[in-house]
């Protein structure tokens, strides 16, 4: 059973406000739920279920030390941001993954330049991950790393990947000599570049990369359409997609 | 202004069944609306919006003959399917793009095995679109078309791209030496293949490609990732994405 006190807090940390407030984020979900189970991060402070979910798991549970509850589909429904809500959400702390130092000589990674949609930016932390990318960097108005869309649509990446918030003029103010490459519309084309590692700026979803960004490019790439096409871009999180496999193709094979 | 029964039946665009019954859907936000109102497309059977989004274009829609409607923000809340309505929805009836006979041997195309995610379909169309892909295939049991999530994540492409709903068996049944790719988790490293053009199939987001189709597959794609990356897999999307890139760059460079 929750208390009315308890659903409200729970609810509470679908915004960013109540979740810096407590160090606190959901995961939801019994696929995401699942994988930070059976990792090592011990992140989740409760862990609230359906009654198929939790029964079969109880033994493991009391075991772990895992703070658990049943509820109903109702309670569920009511503390879960999702419509169709999957049996399962977990209450866990604010975490900080090991800082690993990153040479941009050895790696590419992203810088995400204001990145405000949490389902481009959770794919874009999955996307890294596949790639074997540790870290990656943002700026400080892109999307909360904790937002529960980021969380889901990253599909558990989120215990791998360490984010990090920075201007990216302190990003790469020590670093001379790095390659800045920026995905914009009218850049050299992709697929004849010789890429390098270093960073990859990918821009706002509306705006695309800020005039202040832009000043630290070093290499400007764009994705090469069909002519005469009529679509005028494609989405952040497509387009990231495209680039990393492009800089895994060259540099890792 | 609307009627009760006007706005109950437009909600009723939101399920498929009443789509089918009244041969309509529906457009959402300025940047999609503006796009079909620009285009050549004369679908648009009721514009129904916010004061200041009629009142500019006025003139306009009265010289266009479009039926046109304005209401207030809780009205256009009621009627819409996102939490922050754009200004403007349109009501649109059902339409076929010209049937265009594609030759598999001359042009690369998706066959989308049940993807049933309506934001990762509506992202493959608007792929295909940037990719100069005219028709994409995909089995019967795949996301409505002209589901509103389709509709908005194509970002306008839907009037551009079309999409035929087909058994694979169907499609492949009459053509001999047709390359079918399948992305597949354990399948040829993508970028080691020498792609022609040719059907490629994605599978649904949970299963993969189905063992039906899996029989007509004649070339298994994988798109490699860092060794221990401990991410299982893309989403269907992103996968399209990078496969779509791979197949442009090699077949269009």
């Amino acid at each position: 059973m929750l208390s009315k006190n308890q659903i409200k807090e729970i609810q509470s940390l679908h915004t960013k406000k109540f979740r810096d407030q407590h160090q606190q984020f959901i995961i939801e979900g019994i696929k995401s739920v699942m994988e930070v189970l059976e990792s090592k991060a011990t992140i989740i402070e409760q862990l609230i279920g359906t009654e198929d979910f939790i029964y079969p798991l109880k033994q493991k549970l009391i075991a772990a030390g895992i703070n658990h509850t049943t509820v109903t589909d109702d309670i569920l429904k009511k503390i879960s941001l999702q419509n169709k809500p999957n049996k399962v959400l977990a209450v866990c702390k604010y975490f900080e993954l090991e800082n690993k130092h990153i040479d941009f000589d050895k790696n590419f990674t992203f810088y995400l330049d204001d990145i405000r949609d949490p389902g481009n930016f959770g794919t874009i932390v999955r996307l890294a991950n596949w790639f074997g990318i540790d870290t990656i960097y943002c700026s400080p108005t892109s999307c909360d790393k904790y937002n529960p869309k980021v969380i889901q649509s990253s599909m558990g990446a989120f215990i791998r990947v360490k984010v990090v918030y920075s201007e990216l003029s302190d990003l790469v103010k020590d670093t001379t000599g790095i390659n800045v490459y920026g995905a914009l519309l009218h850049g050299e084309n992709i697929y004849g570049q010789k890429l390098k590692n270093g960073l990859i700026v990918i821009g706002n979803e509306a705006n695309g990369i800020s005039d202040d960004n832009q000043r630290f490019i070093t290499t400007s790439l764009t994705i090469p359409s069909a002519q005469n096409n009529g679509t005028e871009s494609l989405n952040a999180a497509m387009a990231a997609s495209i680039i990393a496999s492009e800089f895994f193709r060259q540099l890792s094979h």
